[in-house]
């Protein structure tokens, strides 16, 4: 049976997720319930997008992950599917899919008009149980993305600024800051051919290192992060808090 | 196989959560076990019977919804089944099923007296592990209600004050406030027939919007939530810091 | 098919807890997957340890219980395969299985070796990834611990010392904090044969009662606790707030 994950911004204290979760169980028996995070903050579409590249190749082919962060519920932005290497992504049309376009070897979108597998009346301020769900199971219960939505081309994005590879400067940014306070950025591990140093906004942070037990407790480690980018932690300790930085900050690095 | 749910106030930093459904798995292999909710106030039974409300008729008939918020644990209060609408809910008897009972077309209730379906010597502070888990597990597994307990016409349920409408008002209460600091009330969108103006106690809060997105950033707007009832909502922000309102708060409208 | 669950400090608002479990559905289809606790507080190996406690045995034989919290990641300490009352436990060895070693029948362990299951170049920071989840994947899927690994007889154990009986006084420890703030000590029930009067720290707690609702709100109270210890909770509060103390202060109880 298909495999369905949940990742939103309705935390652990309500009944968003099960409503959605009974709305996927009742149309899509037997179905896998997969929890991926539900304590983004709320209506934090950047950080859904960089935790949902962190899991969704993961899964195996077939997968159907269901993504709701929507602050604009119940406005005219467009319900997708977005069928990237054999998984199938179902979210709003705000750029919370952009970092599985991005690493996707292979995508199409498809935004969702069958309204025949929907509830007549959907509800305006809460699309994951009215709209979300309702796709998600019928796709977990065979239905094909084309028999639930037309073509769609140009699914809004986030703007991912690459970073840059000067001749004696690496300059990148912090893409994510993690549960750890660690900050990850968006600096590929292939471009450490070199003894880099790096540094966070004005603090220097060092050069690369292999772990975080490679620094003293209290002190910042650059290190190799899990998805391949340079990541900058406080061993012991919260890096946000530690250096003062947060997502967008600039890293650079010199010789 | 059976399919059971999960609410407590247990948290997300304790074993409780994991031995309940340790206990469900070992005694109904092949359960589809579903995470509900567990961030629940410790102790706040209102809040519990309200998310309960939220998702408890979405799952299919069949399913087992746990639903341990338990401050009594210990003392007399009852362990209850609940079949409502073909769904069946293990619970403490302290209210806690009130939103089933008040919105089940159909509903009976049992007492728990079966002690050979239970452990012979129970812990007094964590009846979840020794006495709801076994119970949801004996159900999944395919024992009836009429055999691990005994009718019981008189649980315990929490006094809901309907809202009342007059002639040229209405008056109702903020029934709960979700993670989002949203206010939902109990006012039902069946009487936003004529072009209502709300407040919260002191504070106007504007006339009904369709969304959320019908608001500027930061202001009050007033929609008709996912229950179906007025909910009052600040655009990107937090309509109970907001408005300095809480559960219980009094809504009024005025023509 | 195979029952795994999840205990971790990766929290529940980045994708590590979601990569993991895409790891293991990936690599052993049709497995069911339990979370146990995702909120550790970062690194907290005695916290871990003894919520693992809490559950690893109630869980029916063959289940895998995935265990990962990890400041260590990357360093030379070992992943490990533990075999306890013919559960499996797949951690780190820094002591996490700690409480399952002391409280198992009969056990084994090994320490993982064999790479061919491995991916190629593991991250040196998320071996929850790249380590344990591909490892509880191939023993959810059939393979054995001695295919994994090589015995490995002295894992690294927490020193849990043990509460002390002397003639006329008791003398232990606070074991653990919980949600609600209930201090939960490591003297056993089996002693409490005389009427003890207890006190945490300088505070005199009182003598042994049933149940929570056996005091005032507001007021502490002793029970024992659903691990068959002496616990301290304070109605309706949180007794690590109300007395002022936590994990590893001492309690002590005199006749």
């Amino acid at each position: 049976m298909a495999v369905v994950t949940f990742l939103s911004d309705f935390g652990t204290r309500d009944g968003f997720v099960a409503a959605m979760k009974g709305v996927v169980v009742a149309g899509a028996p037997g179905a896998t319930l997969v929890d991926a995070a539900h304590d983004i903050e709320p209506g934090d579409i950047e950080a859904a997008a960089f935790v949902l590249g962190q899991y969704w190749s993961l899964f195996p082919p077939g997968t159907i992950h269901l993504a709701v962060v929507d602050p604009g519920v119940g406005s005219a932005r467009k319900p997708l599917i977005v069928v990237a290497d054999q998984r199938r992504v179902v979210a709003p049309d705000n750029g919370l899919i952009s970092r599985v376009v991005a690493a996707a070897e292979d995508w199409r979108c498809y935004e969702v008009t069958a309204n025949r597998y929907l509830p007549p009346n959907p509800s305006a301020t809460f699309h994951g149980r009215d709209i979300f769900a309702p796709v998600a199971a019928r796709l977990a219960a065979g239905v094909t993305p084309e028999e639930l939505g037309r073509g769609f081309a140009q699914p809004l994005l986030l703007k991912l600024e690459p970073p840059i590879r000067e001749k004696s400067r690496l300059r990148g940014r912090i893409a994510h800051v993690d549960r750890f306070g660690n900050l990850i950025s968006d600096i590929p591990a292939g471009w450490l051919d070199v003894p880099w140093r790096f540094r966070v906004g004005e603090r220097d942070v060092g050069p690369v290192r292999r772990t975080y037990s490679d620094a003293a407790v209290g002190e910042p480690v650059v290190v190799v992060g899990s998805l391949g980018t340079v990541e900058i932690a406080v061993r012991g300790g919260s890096a946000a808090e530690g250096i003062g930085a947060g997502r967008g900050a600039e890293v650079v690095a010199v010789v």
